[in-house]
């Protein structure tokens, strides 16, 4: 697998000179990104993108072990054949026309599989988008920069068996401001699967969280198996598409999915300790969580505010999700009176008030954690109050360090409520204090379901000490947050 | 009601010199906003903000119907005396220290509401953020727009009780580009509450569509009363918070409102037709869906997708607020194939796949919404594609238009998939076409479950077809979408 994502040299056959092409965009994204070699192969060009192209990839020279292909689907067998021999040990095969289009497709595709073996390759495709790698300067997808989002490098790995819809994930998550690890579009999955990409992600240093789009697996063991082995050691997120008949129905017209039943594969979730999401939106956020804070290890929440009204919802959404929001003992009630106004209520929520500054937030916040008596904090200051600064994120980041060196292990979000400006800042949140910041509420309650139902997979399974152990060493040894 | 949103002249009592204090920001507000006399009254000062002042209300020259009030709440009862005294027929108490501190304050709240009825006045607040009112230029809230966004002129009202969760709401629409007609924020509504608000909203013209937040109101019968007389004629959207006994507890500690069973509030809600929303960002979505679109006579749904994956969850997420998703028929199936790339699938959702150019989207919709076989149509296309074009939304607003003008009045949502750039164009599809987009499918769908429940109130009251007459009126008289 470390082929597609640490490649030594990329040969692009089928790169094409008019630019809107696919096998010219593909170029020119590997161009802007990848800092190895990089050959064109088409036979009627001599140079494209200002650089040299070869006829065949068998007349390309050393090093190339990466193969992009963007010929028509009836080509494909051919020129997949020619880069087996030429020692490719990888290929990402961008064209359509396979088994999704039926009849001759399938044959095709049949064809290409047999040869994809006999030479010992791996294969990503047919019909996908391609392969995105930001940290090792792979993108090897034909999306137009000018119209597509490209995130930077980040903790989370995202699989996705829709391309059009993982490539509008990637857009959404730039505009978002959160990274990518590996960016995988599986497309026919003739040869690499889910399972192949799993047991590749665990070990992947780069990637701290999976995330998944599925519409229908054909190995349910093999998929289950991998999902066991990666459990334990990384959160998998997965979004199940076609839960109801009608999107059951649209998943086999789309991707040729069997889609299953959903209750099945809810079934292997739970017992997989595999994350459920329910939207693109939400299985990004659940990953990114998972990749930034620590599990709940229990289900009592404390929720600090500078609105009542959000107060009130964040209880709401918590509750709704099975978490508590108890009381908080008359010590810690004590001591937070200490330091809050007057007005400020030291139940939980604790509300610092619209009045409140930011030295407010972040003395309850450490006040709350440190007490020992909750399991994860929901933070929720609305930026657009006089005493909120755009200091926040640091001071923040500064708490949570010293909880962590602490040995304070538990979960940190913050809702943004509010527009532009809020967003700024809370983005800071993320980057500074590596607490993950979701659009609502509701949002971020379901996150920290998401923590808690990973927490208590971990318990279930008598791993949770050894991945708080190694979470505590990534975050002090210079993680997101410490 | 009127004084509020359309004054003739504005005095501000506790007007301050000092920026950042409450009687500053509300001035400073005004000033920006206001196109009337604005009278700052301050007995320590001779000019604010290059505008003469004023020692006491009492002094002020002619028009001043509306008083803006910000000064401590012991001094609130004889600065609100001297208001009724000159003749000043609403007033705005922004501060706090009433029945929300108990004790001396419910004793002050009390002389307040005595004073403003024996002078025949009505009051919003105490303890609130203020009023705004953009098309009217009544900006009379004392946020600092340095901070704090302030969204232009739109056809929802939104009444909230939490003044803070108003203002990051405010904050969230102007990030969004959605307008607001009318903002108040309700406060410890001694005087002014949800049914007096309703009752004038509903004969307002600029306001489309009502939404509200609510802790608990005190008067359950005339709330009542007061939506079943909205409902009839404008849609009203509800977030009630305090769901859960933690939410209640919230609630009770916050605005000291018995947020009283949430089952009650819910059942008040089905019987007189108002949408109940689960977030604020639900809230606004739903009221800004039917505020441009038409409600759904019935549930069936056609997706017009680019992307299949959008229309497997899109028809998951239909299915799961009881919409239906049915096969078109084999006549429409043809005349689609027609206009259609050979591998798209005409079936429902209609697929036009990735290589789609604006035109099979748009003919795809025309088909579809003639041919009488769907409710509603979920619209989604992908601005990362190469074949999709900036010129998408004009495209669309000419189809829309031409179906208004014959007479196809089914409501159309979009969900907006992808970054930055899609949500430039996809604001431009709900400006120009009136088709209002959302962050995701399973938003789109809650969307379209908002447009069949206030559909099926109406036709429940029998009173569907004046209301879809109203719309042609308004939409072929130049609302937004013909």
């Amino acid at each position: 697998m470390e082929v597609f994502f640490r490649p030594r040299g990329i040969a692009v056959i089928g790169a094409a000179r008019e630019p809107g092409k696919v096998g010219y965009m593909v170029l020119y994204n590997l161009k802007n990104s990848f800092r190895g070699p990089l050959y064109p192969v088409n036979p009627h060009a001599r140079e494209i993108l200002g650089l040299r192209a070869y006829p065949s990839v068998l007349d390309v020279p050393d090093p190339v072990d990466l193969a992009v292909v963007a010929v028509p689907a009836r080509v494909v067998p051919r020129v997949v054949e020619e880069a087996g021999r030429r020692g490719v040990k990888g290929v990402i095969v961008l064209s359509a026309g396979f088994r999704e289009v039926g009849g001759e497709g399938v044959r095709l595709e049949e064809e290409l599989v047999e040869i994809v073996r006999r030479y010992g390759m791996r294969m990503v495709g047919p019909n996908c988008i391609g392969v995105y790698s930001p940290s090792t300067g792979v993108n090897a997808t034909f999306f137009d920069p000018s119209r597509q989002g490209f995130p930077g490098p980040g903790p989370v790995a995202f699989l996705s068996q829709s391309g059009a819809l993982g490539a509008a994930v990637l857009d959404w998550a730039e505009m978002r401001g959160v990274g990518v690890s590996r960016f995988v579009s599986l497309g026919n999955k003739a040869d690499v699967d889910e399972a192949d990409l799993l047991a590749y992600l665990v070990g992947d240093e780069e990637t701290r969280s999976i995330a998944m789009y599925i519409e229908g697996v054909e190995d349910g063991a093999r998929f289950r198996r991998a999902l066991e082995e990666a459990t334990v050691v990384k959160p998998v997120v997965a979004l199940k598409a076609g839960r109801s008949a009608a999107g059951a129905r649209a998943a086999a017209s789309h991707t040729g999915s069997l889609a299953g039943s959903y209750r099945v594969y809810m079934a292997v979730f739970r017992q997989t300790g595999v994350v459920p999401a329910d939207t693109p939106g939400e299985m990004y956020g659940f990953a990114l969580g998972l990749a930034l804070q620590p599990p709940m290890a229990g289900d009592r929440v404390a929720i600090i505010t500078v609105g009542g009204g959000s107060g009130v919802m964040a209880s709401d959404w918590l509750s709704s999700v099975g978490l508590r929001v108890p009381e908080l003992s008359p010590g810690t009630q004590a001591r937070l009176r200490r330091v809050l106004l007057p007005f400020a209520s030291p139940r939980n929520p604790v509300d610092v008030t619209g009045s409140a500054r930011d030295e407010h937030l972040v003395e309850a916040l450490r006040i709350v954690a440190e007490s020992g008596e909750v399991d994860a904090v929901m933070l929720i200051p609305y930026f657009n109050l006089a005493g909120i600064s755009n200091e926040l994120p640091a001071k923040v980041a500064r708490v949570v360090a010293e909880l962590r060196r602490q040995g304070v292990m538990i979960p940190i979000v913050a809702p943004v409520v509010g527009g532009r400006r809020a967003w700024e800042i809370a983005r800071r949140l993320e980057r500074e204090a590596g607490v993950p910041v979701y659009g609502s509420e509701a949002e971020a309650a379901r996150a920290l379901w998401a923590l808690r139902v990973y927490g208590r997979w971990l318990q279930r399974r008598g791993a949770l000490e050894d991945y708080l152990e190694r979470y505590r060493r990534w975050v002090l040894g210079g993680g997101v947050g410490a």
